[in-house]
């Protein structure tokens, strides 16, 4: 980490902005580290959806600075048995509960070490049992900003919890069945399906995607190539698959959800 | 104050996230103190609603560090006579309209100082009749981080308004009847019952509430002591007695509202 | 800029606060200037309305530092031919798609200069088509912050996007037909009168606005002129007239809309 910049704190949380919560969080940072430079990724993930944390974890944190720490608190099982873990790999840390919430991350990692966070100086004193956030991940995150060392914090672990991964796409010889995997604030329906599930496409205007009773014919560049309240899907921004309505919401013109399937097609090679 | 360390200034509004109003507060901030490291506590506060505001500011103010300045602007009054306050304590100052909005927290001060902000110097030129938060209250809490003395903003106040306080618990021989005083983002309910109005519970496993048609019997330690959708009561992370239903919305499944009783029983000692 | 202070870079989008998207633009831009101050203005515009962000801004800008660099992307026509823009006024320097946003701000510029950011050396590696606000108009406002000069983004542009404008008031002998043009959180209706387009009022008494059935009489210096639940007209903190009432929201009242007409008649001088 570079001496002369302070280290980057990112928050990723489901506490909302309705209550004092992450305010506390960011209190308690400042507290340990003054010169944090905290930065908000979201806090309004659905209550308690492990699953929805661990994508939006993985299509941002790459964008981060080298050294960034990553303080993600959803955390359903707070004062179970799971443990409390920061898992650094080659450029960043992270703190989080081992639920599961760092999963498409550490599946990305070469190198990686996992401690628990079992050294209580580095708790906030009388730690409560129903907010860790504040107590535990805070102060372990902060320290680790100041410099702490990794092994200074707990033990070892060699195994992690994994969600069971989001690829469930079906491919079949010229044609795949996808799945809606997140839906935007646009209403941009963000699939589970990556470039490298399909041909290089050399005739992109042969594609075919059939997602309820619509048709979407042809893979488009960008929305500004088609008509307006025109539907097109896309290599999106995260570098999944999207389905969108230029100008529109798709998920409220087609009611759309989490976890639909559509089919793709595209023409055979010769 | 560390020389070193910028202050920080810690907002606090019922401005929403949907307008400039936060932003341009900031503006004004970052233009008279360039320093300040600006923090959040919330600004989705009920329009105009200054018990919770007071609540939420009471609950969350210790956790930052020595010498932060707390900016909290819910101001239904703002153009008639009601002052413009700063209150020093102990380790902090509170820069907000003289409307009970700081009642909680000063009634917790030792040591108190409040000036009320009469010199026009430390105001934005030509202030509005409408945005004090902007005009009056931002510039004063940057000025105050730049080490202004307090004594330079105004006279000195010797009463303040102060709300009629929280703790409308009856409490009887074995039992207690309390309210329900805040409701978070997660559908967790915040009572006004505290540590000290119970016996310590030798047997936690005995004490028993009734909210509405509903029983939960025994104080849990935290959410995972209870089964998925099981009714729970704990000591909550704000120091007040919670009652929730785990990993779902106490308040949507009971359609629970700020204001409503209930009873809590404890065995007799012997 | 103070070479001391670092500069600030505030951030208009319409991305909301649901997603990942500011919190990589964010990341980004500490990627490329790590010192820089971040400030958000608003993330909740509707989606796609160029026109609302227009507004928005032009009530705001002028309370930041000088110096400070403005982000602003909503841009329903990423991908299209239209250009990315830096425009450099006296104090300021903003970052936008050439889609009108910037309309009011240049507008009142007396200085200005205009470039695109076409020097794909300033923009992220492999951008995308769709996220120009992380790829293309972030990495801009970071250079520019670390002190790029203008003239390496790209080459000068003679004229840029501008919008309608907003001043649709018809003026008459002692009367005007004036529209809403914005509404805020607290349901207070801003119009598209001004100061300049009344007489001086020496009997602010005598002012009477008639929106669909309801009369206001008067002009009002502040909210607590008036009691509680009653209608006042006052001259606005971003410098419109605006509509509403005490400590209630009138749009909720009144089902008050964008757009819609209201007549404001004054005492004829003699």
């Amino acid at each position: 980490m570079n001496q002369d910049t302070p280290p980057v704190i990112a928050l990723l949380t489901d506490m909302g902005l309705s209550d004092w919560y992450v305010g506390a969080m960011k209190a308690v940072i400042l507290n340990i580290c003054p010169t944090a430079r905290i930065v908000d990724i979201c806090h309004k993930l659905h209550s308690q959806d492990v699953e929805d944390a661990a994508f939006m974890l993985s299509v941002c944190y790459n964008y981060f600075p080298e050294g960034s720490i990553f303080l993600c608190v959803v955390d359903p099982g707070v004062g179970s048995p799971r443990h409390a873990i920061i898992a650094r790999t080659e450029k960043y840390s992270f703190v989080a509960p081992d639920n599961g919430l760092l999963s498409f991350v550490l599946n990305q990692a070469q190198h990686l070490e996992v401690r628990s966070i079992d050294n209580t100086d580095y708790w906030l004193e009388n730690a409560s049992q129903t907010f860790h956030g504040r107590d535990i991940f805070a102060p372990a995150a902060a320290h680790l900003a100041n410099g702490v060392p990794l092994e200074s914090f707990g033990k070892k672990m060699e195994k992690t919890e994994r969600l069971p991964g989001i690829d469930k796409v079906s491919i079949h010889e010229n044609s795949l069945t996808g799945q809606i995997l997140y839906i935007d604030t646009y209403g941009n329906l963000l699939t589970n399906v990556t470039p490298d599930m399909v041909p290089k496409p050399e005739k992109p205007e042969d594609f075919r995607l059939k997602f309820k009773d619509h048709i979407i014919l042809g893979l488009a560049p960008h929305f500004a190539a088609v008509p307006t309240n025109h539907p097109l899907m896309y290599w999106g921004s995260s570098g999944y698959l999207e389905i969108a309505i230029n100008r529109a919401s798709a998920q409220r013109k087609w009611d759309a959800h989490i976890g639909e399937w559509f089919e793709l097609e595209w023409p055979c090679s010769e």
